[in-house]
Order: C-alpha cells, then structure tokens, then sequence
C-alpha cells in the first residue's frame, strides 16, 4: 500500500492506493462517522455492485449495512435531475449532517457523489471509492465535483474534498481493457507535465502495466495520484499551476463535444489532444524532434486511439467554447521537454488549425 | 449610510445598509468585476423588475446593460430544476468565471442566486441586493445558499459569501406591509438573543418603525445585521454559537411544515415559535416573567401574527423532521433575560408539549 496526502488551503486527507480494502470498507470508514448516529450510505452504480457489492457489505455488521444508492451508467445520468432524486432519497433515509456517503464507483459516481455530499444540507463527508483507472489517477483526487448541463460538461459543480480515497487495484479486474487504457492516458499526461521518471517508466513498462501487474499498477498509480496532489496542494483552485492539467484537454475536450461524447472514452480524446498540443510544442521548440517521437510512442502505446469524424475547421471551433478559454483567446498548455510544461495563452487560430490537422493526420 | 463588516474563516465583505443604492449599482458593483471581459448578471423575480428595473439598469451605459435572468416568486421555486435552468441560461448568455452576478430580490431570489453563484462553473462572484426587510437583515448576511426538496425545505445548498451585500431602505417602500412586519420579526428575535440595546430601540420605536421611518430602519436593520456579522464571524458553519439564530425557528419550521407553507409567511412562523420557545425558557426560569411578557408584547407589537389551523401533537410531530434536530433529541434555543440566549438539547417531548399548548391558546 502505497499512501499520498493532499494538503489544500481548506483540506487535508490521505490517498490510499493498494489492494483489499473492498474486503474492509467497514473498518476502513467506521473512524470517519460519529460512534452512534452515523449513518453510511453508498453511492454506486447498478453494473459495480452486481461484480463487487457482496464483498463491498460483506465487511458490515448485519445490523449496519450501509444503505445503497444507485446512479445508472453513462454520461447521460451525470445530471442536476439525479443529483436531486439522490438527495430526496438521502433525505427519505434520514441522512443527516453526520452521515457519511461513499461513492463507489468510476469517475461519473465520484463526480456526481461529491456533489451530492456537498450540496446535500450544505455539505456531508464523503469517501471516495474509485473503481476504473481513471478516477483512481485523476478524478477522485483534487476535490472537483459536478454534473454537467445540456449546454457544456463540468458547468455546474463544487469544490469538495472527500475525507479520504481508498484506490483498490483488486477492482480493476473486471475494468474492461478499453477503460484501462484509456485511464492510463491521464497517467502518461502526469508524466509528460510534471514527472519525467513516471513518463520512463510508462514506456519501459507497458506491456506489464497492461497486463495489469499489481505492483506496476501501484507504481503507475500511486505516482499519478502524488503529482496532482502536489499540483493542487499549490493550486486548490486553478488559478494557475492547476492548469497544467489539462493537457491534451483543450482539442480532447473539442473532439468529446463535435462526435457528441458518443465515439471516445475521454482519456481517448485525451489521448488525440496530447497529440495536438504536442505539434504546437514542436512549432515552438518547446520539445525536440527527438522528444516528440518519445511522448507520440508512449501515447500510442497506451492506445490504440480510436478514429473519430470530425473538420479541423469544426474542432477549432469547439475549443473556442471551453469553459477554460477565457474571452476570444485559445489557451494551451505545452510540454516543456519531457517532465515539464508550460501554459501559454496565445495560440493563433492557424497554429491551433495547422496542429489539429496534423493531429488528424494520425488517425 | 452605515457599513458592517463580515469576516469568516472563508470571506471578508461589507454590508452596506442606506439608501439610493438602486440608483447607482453600477458605479458600486464595477469595481468587483474584471475591467475588460466580467460580464454582470441579474437575478430577480419579475414583480421586483416592474417596480425597480428601470431604476437599477439606468446607471449602466447603454452598450453594457447587465444580462437579466428571472425567477418566478413563491417558494415553490425554490427549487434545482429552476437553478438549472437558469445556468443554462447563463452558459448561453457566454457568463464565465470572470462573470458578477446580482441577487436583487427577496430572500428567495438571493436564496436561488446565491447557490447558482456558488455552483455554476463551481463557484462565481455575486453581490446580495435584497429588497425585503428579511432578506436585508438575515438572509442576505452569512453565506447561506440553496434550495428546497419536496422533503424538506433548505435541504440542499452550499456556504457562499457574496462580495458585498447593498441592503437599499428605498426599495422597501414599495413592500407589502404584512412582509416588512414578518421581516422585522428577525430583528426582534436579533435582541432578543444578543441585544438589548435593539431589543428596547424596538419596544420603544414601533410605531416609527412600522411607518418605515428612514433613520429608524437604517438603525434597525444595521443593527440587526451586525448581531448576525459577529455570530457568523465567530462560527460560520453552523457548529456552535450560529444555532442561537434559530430562537423561534424549531416550532416555527414545524408550524410552517405542518401548514404546507401556505398560511404563514416565514417571520410570523417564527414570531409564533418565539412564543413557544418562551414558554419553555419560562418554565426553566431562564426568564422572569417579567421578561416574558415584556418580550411577548414586542413580538406581538410587530403582529399581527395570523391565525393557523394545527394540533400540538402534529406540531410536535414536526419538529422532530427539522434538520437541525440531530437524531432523536429536541433542541431549543432559549432566551436567558432579555439581550442573551443559550442552545438546549433535552427539551423533552412533555415540556414541548405544554409549550406548544401554550402557544396555541394565544391564536
Ligand atoms: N472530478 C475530476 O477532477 C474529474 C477528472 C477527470 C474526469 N472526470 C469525470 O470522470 C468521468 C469519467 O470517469 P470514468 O472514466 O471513470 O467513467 P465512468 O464512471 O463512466 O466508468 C466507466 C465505465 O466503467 C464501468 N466500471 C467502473 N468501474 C468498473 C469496474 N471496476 N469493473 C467493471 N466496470 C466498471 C462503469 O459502470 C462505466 O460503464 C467523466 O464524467 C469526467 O468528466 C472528473
Ligand atoms: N439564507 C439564509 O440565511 C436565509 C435566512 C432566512 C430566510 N431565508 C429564506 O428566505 C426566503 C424568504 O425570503 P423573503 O421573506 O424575502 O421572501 P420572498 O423572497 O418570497 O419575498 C417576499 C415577496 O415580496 C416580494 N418583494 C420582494 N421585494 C419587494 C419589494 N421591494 N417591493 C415589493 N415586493 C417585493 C417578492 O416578489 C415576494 O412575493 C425563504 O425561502 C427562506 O428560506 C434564508
Ligand atoms: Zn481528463
Ligand atoms: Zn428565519
């Protein structure tokens, strides 16, 4: 087990990655509620508790099982309409300050079941339980909760931390290989920004890494976890250091938008926007001929990236629309080398269009 | 003019209590906005915008009138499906982080506002500008955000300070006599629980008070204000002292409850509630009986309270769901003389009982 803390302006909790804690969630949580009244509720989707809810209770008294709250699957629940049937249902259970929720789940039941937690009378404790890749690597750690509007992703939230987040690796066994894949974009993206010794890793150890080698998991893991942690204990709220972030985020959020969410994992597009911002980096010499191949090797290892439809013209145009863009200008954040970036706010429209076609060229 | 400063753990602002404000909002609120791109944003409810729109958009030059979103009035739209839609409405208008928005309404338009501030993009500036005398002396002040669930009212929200908060007295010449009453039940409940001084400037001054004496409501609702400043600044989140500024509100949520919020307006509610809350803290000896009646034709000197059709038993029933009950016990907040107050946990369900009983024997 490996243990990173995050320590923000207005938070401080512990990051667990290891295995069996599904086996021990009870004893796990029981610290975090008050002896008597705390009641524990789980949110989680209907998929996740067929595979994993008998050994998630298992671990509770029968008296005290904690009562279960579903979300189904998919993009399309992660709503302001659920989050409102979840609390009504909170509230029919007699949830109350003291009770503690866990979210159980992938990036979808983390983002909405932080929000609940934090909207619901004003804010509850949570724990995070993160169940594919990427929200053990990225989505679970930071404290950004929300749900999404008919008009743009993410445009309604809070920021929340949980109490804690147990990232068991057991749970990844029945992750489809796709989800994998995709999640450990986010995890090249770590390296590529901010940790060079992570990005080395990554590429000398993909085939073990894919295979799911537990230890090599961890590492990968636990070392992705460690540098948002840092990340966002310097900048809780991204004012600055935090955008570093979105690489790959800027393109990758306009292809998710132009094939409507319909034809990519996230960490996919991800993925593809990497390797736009990556010809930006190269126009720029901010990155070596030498170090680009590197970082577009490593990308691809993880991939395959699937092929998408989509115009430059049409996803130049998305990017303008981010919520991240502020007023007219097109912002990018750039490898610097590999194990550093930077974020510039002047990329041109014909840098941004020359980039995507080359991106595109890629498919 | 008279300004009182608010200073949690998380926020620092004024509140600013005079007159003419409307006049000029743009010259107060520019300031708090980024010079080139901060876009500002209205919330208000239609029947304020007919009376005050004209007044309160004539000070923006005519090429940058502020965006103006509506709310219906009535707290059946108090509600997230309203907050939804009004983030929608934000996304495309084009509002971003840099973006001010403005709560110019009652307590339920800076209720809505507020938490649309709080959630959209995970949190935006805005300024209070409450136009009811409750909304100027309670809930614009203190950070208190959110919406109701068809289970319970204030069920789900979020602590949000405004920059600034502009409580204007010209504004609340055009407000039903029978709202500035219920508003001023808050002030009263404000002496009683913290201040004595207010506490006989309102036995001494109703008259003047009621006939909406300029000077007298400045003092008033600046006085007020301040009382519930101190106590926020010195427990922000509810844990401790906050509670004493729920005197009347245990049985007055239960009456407002068990009435399905038709009958009463929110200050007469509590106006009852401190009737009953008196009978207990009578029956404890944290009053004389002196106090009591002292305090009893003050509440009443702000009445009429109206009448409303309950049994003590349904009463009491209620007030066992209000959330700021923790499980199983009553809690009350009593005065102790007149200028002072203390938060009970043992009021047991005999002693509310008789209170209630009491209570009611005074419709
Ligand atoms: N809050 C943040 O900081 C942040 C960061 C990145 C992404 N996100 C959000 O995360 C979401 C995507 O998260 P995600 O990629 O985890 O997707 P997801 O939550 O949709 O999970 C992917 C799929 O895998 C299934 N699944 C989850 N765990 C499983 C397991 N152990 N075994 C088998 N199946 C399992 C789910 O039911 C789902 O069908 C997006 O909504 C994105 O906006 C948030
Ligand atoms: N956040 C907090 O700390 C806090 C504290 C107390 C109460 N509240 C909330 O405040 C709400 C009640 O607020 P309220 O009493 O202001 O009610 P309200 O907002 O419903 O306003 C009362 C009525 O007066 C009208 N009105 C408002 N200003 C007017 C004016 N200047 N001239 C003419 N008409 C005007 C409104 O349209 C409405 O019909 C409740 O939802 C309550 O839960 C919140
Ligand atoms: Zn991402
Ligand atoms: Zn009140």
């Amino acid at each position: 087990m490996r243990t990173i803390k995050v320590k923000t302006a207005s938070a401080s909790y512990s990051v667990f990655v290891g295995d069996g804690f599904v086996n021990k969630v009870s004893a796990l949580v029981r610290p975090l509620v008050a002896k008597t009244r705390g009641r524990i509720f789980v949110l989680t989707s209907p998929e996740i508790w067929a595979l994993w809810g008998e050994r998630f209770t298992g671990s509770f008294p029968e008296q005290a099982k904690p009562e279960v709250l579903f979300l189904p699957a998919g993009e399309r629940f992660k709503r302001l309409a659920e989050v409102e049937r979840l609390a009504a249902e909170l509230s029919a259970a007699g949830a109350d300050r003291s009770s503690l929720l866990l979210a159980f789940g992938g990036g979808i039941v983390g983002d909405v079941g932080g929000f609940l937690a934090a909207i619901y009378m004003r804010g509850i404790d949570y724990v995070q339980l993160p169940t594919t890749l990427l929200s053990q690597v990225d989505s679970s750690v930071g404290g950004k909760t929300g749900v999404n509007l008919t008009t743009g992703k993410n445009l309604i939230g809070s920021f929340h931390h949980p109490r804690a987040v147990y990232a068991d690796i057991d749970v990844l066994n029945t992750l489809p290989d796709r989800e994998l894949r995709a999640g450990l974009m986010e995890s090249v993206k770590a390296g590529i920004i901010r940790d060079a010794r992570l990005f080395s890793y990554m590429e000398k150890n993909a085939a073990r890494i894919l295979a799911r080698d537990a230890e090599a998991l961890e590492y990968v893991i636990a070392t992705s976890v460690r540098m948002k942690a840092e990340v966002v204990g310097i900048d809780e709220r991204e004012s600055g250091l935090r955008m570093v972030l979105n690489l790959g985020h800027t393109v990758g959020h306009a292809i998710e938008a132009v094939t409507k969410y319909r034809v990519l994992l996230h960490g996919e597009a991800v993925g593809w926007g990497m390797l736009a911002a990556l010809q930006i980096a190269r126009g720029r010499e901010t990155v070596t001929d030498a170090q680009a191949e590197r970082i577009e090797r490593v990308i691809k290892a993880y991939g395959p990236l699937p092929g998408f439809r989509a115009t430059a013209e049409a996803l130049a145009e998305a990017t303008a629309r981010d919520k991240k863009n502020r007023a007219g200008t097109r912002r990018f954040v750039l490898p610097v080398g590999i194990g550093a970036s930077t974020v510039v706010d002047d990329v041109s429209e014909a840098e941004l269009l020359a980039a995507i076609e080359q991106m595109l060229g890629r498919r």
